[in-house]
């Protein structure tokens, strides 16, 4: 198979994964219901999903070895942005193109609709058809990217740092927690599913550390790059406000040279798998280099 | 020991395992964690953690065993009451005689909190010091308790019904979710550490049924009666306003006379226990029926 082909194929297993783990919204209570899926179901790159997978399948997993974890990642995922996107958050109207849940229903379903996305994560782990040492290490590796020492610490260190410089290392920090800890996660989960000694984990964590880096940068030099087309005259506008992003801390080319250094580092990591089995996961690594949304 | 001192022994055990699992306020993000700290430390009864103590003391489980499931269902139930205090869920500004956490902090951060008490609740049971399976099974009992099937199922039935007239199978079904399910979870996470047939179980779960339905109708009561003192001539507008409580459905004395069945049948339920080990359960049971507050 390509690794077009197997990602096509990993992201439908996702999809299958999710309607199934998402309540039904003709049962009641139905607006809850339809809010989590509105919130989970409405597109996306499956990019954690997909890492779990590649993670897996560099190890030689079974696909259906790792579904609940690949699952489990995205509704993690799913219920921060639903939080995020809050008023008292981020304050977003729109996400995909399509109204963010406390715009399409109401803040209170909103926030439960997070809520209950989270618990049902945890719960797929413990449902999930692997042996009780693969389950807890999951649940492990899930709830502490998820938490103070993860997502949620990330996100408060974003919000405690408004409007004030952060430091390069501070910056990297916050991201690290913020969006690199559930990266690291989904790729754990899928190399916890098979076996590798220490030496071949802490190269896959490496790996994991620079895509979440390289992921975040990207996604900076995007925000720029969008910004300059549409504010015309007053592109900079981020760096002059003093608002940290890596282009800010290190000049557009800087992140560039940053960017390219880091998917070399991801290609390095890998180069001591089989090379075909290392194929999707350096794919993900190119496309997070590359990506122009 | 006396009941009383097993409860405050077990109330002591809770305070310190909560002080462990939460992050020092010390320590960034501070404002999150301190939010965290403010939310659990606040005192509370500590009734779905003495719920786990008793019903493992009444199978012998020693208090060891089950300090991870009684602090893990705690930071549940904490969590809950940082959301459901929300300015778009109940806005309510005080909590315990203190501040909420969305007024002591401010709105992004008590939502951050709560989902982070959810996500370390998790967390716990991950690390707990008992066998793989007993912890799949604490984690599948917490999490099927607090999803949609659980406590955010019920907090968004009521939200549903809001302004409308419930039947009294509606308004059952709603608090069995809403409050119940987490107190059913408390009871059985006591219970799986121990061992019981299936007869004794069941026996375990229409106890802890009665008792979740009991401290709802003691709820009610309890707003009836306060509000009478309170509101003087306006008395009784809760009724007037057909919101549903168990009081407007059954009448006063109907309500009472309920509550007096429900107390009964939670003692013929322990019946079949020792009589020394069922006592922590028993008086649970008949403080739940008589709490004044």
């Amino acid at each position: 198979m390509t690794t077009e082909a197997l990602f096509a194929a990993w992201a439908a297993r996702t999809e299958h994964s999710l309607q199934q783990a998402l309540p039904s919204a003709d049962q009641a209570p139905r607006r809850l219901h339809a809010a989590m899926r509105h919130a989970v179901l409405g597109g996306g790159k499956r990019m954690r999903p997909l890492l779990v997978y590649a993670s897996g399948h560099l190890l030689g997993v079974e696909e259906s070895g790792v579904d609940a974890a690949a699952a489990a990642v995205e509704l993690i995922h799913a219920y921060s942005l639903v939080h995020d996107d809050l008023p008292a958050m981020d304050d977003d109207d729109m996400r995909r193109g399509r109204p963010t849940v406390h715009v399409a229903f109401d803040e209170a379903t909103a926030i439960l609709a997070g809520d209950a996305l989270q618990t049902r994560a945890f719960e797929l782990i413990a449902q999930a058809g692997a042996s009780a040492e693969l389950r807890l290490q999951w649940l492990q590796q899930l709830a502490s990217a998820s938490g103070v020492a993860g997502m949620c610490g990330g996100q408060a260190l974003d919000i405690d740092a408004t409007g004030q410089r952060q430091t390069l290392a501070q910056l990297q920090h916050m991201h690290a927690l913020k969006t690199g800890a559930l990266i690291l996660a989904a790729v754990r989960m899928g190399v916890a599913a098979g076996a590798a000694d220490d030496a071949l984990r802490a190269k896959l964590d490496e790996f994991a550390r620079a895509l979440g880096l390289a992921f975040q940068i990207r996604d900076d030099i995007l925000d720029v790059e969008a910004s300059s087309e549409q504010l015309g005259k007053t592109a900079g506008k981020d760096v002059a406000q003093a608002k940290s992003t890596y282009p800010a801390l290190l000049g557009m080319d800087g992140a560039k040279a940053r960017l390219l250094e880091l998917g070399q580092q991801m290609q390095d990591c890998l180069g001591e798998f089989d090379g075909g089995r290392r194929q999707p996961l350096a794919e993900l690594a190119r496309l997070t280099v590359n990506r122009g949304s």
